[in-house]
């Protein structure tokens, strides 16, 4: 992934990253297992706010984690060696030079990287040439578009364009999660099948207020603070207002609506399969 | 409803709303059912696009459907008839002038109802003082905010925003979905839990695509068309290139979202309770 990422990097980034993980476990990940025995790829895994439960769910499997950058790697290695994980390989690799042959995995398992990249179609067909036929990519994405909330905020909304503004001007699309289904198909995978996967939060859930509004969704935003201010995008008092509204949401009468997309595809057994493919099928 | 209804009443409307009902029935009523027996207040019923089938799931329940138009009874005893229903009565009322007494009724079902009103706390303070201890009042709106689609398009936004501002100045909120939960809980209502259920729309799904963005939401923003014009609020250029861009939803790279939110609060039994509640509980 030769791409500037708009988050991902620092500590407290690392933070957020793993309340996410944890608040919306159930949601993306309950219908991901992988067989035991079964090779699987998860491409882009920065400090493996995914990984350990990726890992534990499918304790059987083996996992090939990657990512561009030594210090997350680092970071994710420190994360599954604390939970006793010991099903993960990392190794340090850009998604478009990748060191793997074609049919090296049984699986693939993408999880917020799309949305940094300025060719993600490319990727989808890169990582599906790794795949043994009748193997799953499995693709997650969020969509900042999708955020609505109550009371709704002109403010708040401007802070949000803010992230998908600097997203954008660094390649990437942080509106990526409704164009799943298109992009996927788009890059020839087969048996495309998108669902959409929406937190709903209200002050009956209050888990989600601080785990989801707060500390996920808001703390992302507030994490664009400096450069969106820098690059000329916003004020700092509007942008501030923004937040505030943000926080607002999270009381009693407050409610916050976000989705994410999960896509599945599973690669046919061709006609023209090599004796190779259909004998290790 | 002594309101001014923005859709309702038209021949055509009539048809977006049996659609409607006809693509969503499983999303938004395959939870609601109600026992033998039980006597049921469905709360403006407009033409029966929900009747039928609340009727024919709860067929040992007795239904009084009611509305303040005397033409959208009159359509809507016409359907039941059609589907052979037996079990609802319909009977022309306003909500805020019914002729019912306190805990008349076992349940109560409203359905895009209080996106009409201008005093939606106020009417569900009224239908929940209907309802026996141990009762359930089920509300279902729809949030035209919660639209997003690919590809994105500020011109579709501008049309749907025209619906929006009728309904706004009508004295109604075409965005209450999202406030449902802080509503029901203003009004007093016991035990309220509100969950999001999500339309998801891609070309995988051709009766959706069909059924809902094309017959259902998209031609519910063409509905407008004449009255947004006359209202200054768009050029007719600009409309209808916003009705373009949401049938370009429709197309084989399209996808279209959209979120109902369905709201269930059960009224307690107060220790302060009538000798005829507690008898009749």
């Amino acid at each position: 992934m030769s791409e500037t990422y708009v988050h991902g990097y620092h500590a407290r980034e690392g933070e957020r990253l793993q309340d996410q993980a944890g608040t919306l476990v159930d949601l993306l990940h309950s219908d991901t297992a992988y067989p035991g025995g079964s090779l699987v790829l998860e491409a882009g895994c920065g400090v493996g706010a995914q990984t350990v439960t990726l890992a534990q769910r499918s304790s059987d499997a083996r996992f090939t984690s990657i990512d561009v950058s030594a210090d997350s790697i680092a970071e994710a290695r420190r994360r599954t060696d604390a939970a006793g994980v010991t099903n993960v390989e990392f190794r340090q690799g850009d998604i478009f030079a990748l060191p793997f042959g074609p049919g090296s995995f049984d699986h693939v398992f993408v999880c917020f990287v799309l949305e940094h990249l300025s060719r993600p179609v490319e990727a989808l067909v890169i990582l599906d040439g790794l795949l043994k036929p009748g193997g799953t990519i499995t693709v997650i994405e969020g969509d900042h578009g999708s955020a609505y909330f109550h009371p709704d905020s002109a403010a708040a909304n401007a802070a949000i364009g803010c992230q998908v503004e600097l997203q954008r001007r660094a390649g990437g699309n942080s509106l990526i999660g409704r164009e799943l289904y298109p992009l996927m198909a788009e890059a020839g995978l087969d048996d495309v099948s998108v669902d959409a996967r929406m937190v709903y939060v209200d002050a009956s859930r209050p888990d989600l207020v601080d785990g989801f509004t707060r500390k996920t969704f808001t703390a992302m935003i507030e994490g664009v603070r400096e450069p969106a201010i820098a690059a000329g995008l916003i004020e700092p008092k509007s942008f501030d207002d923004g937040v505030r509204d943000l926080h607002r949401t999270t009381e009693a009468d407050g409610v916050f609506c976000y989705t994410f997309f999960k896509g599945v595809a599973t690669k046919r057994r061709r006609a023209g399969a090599s004796f190779q493919e259909v004998a290790s099928a």
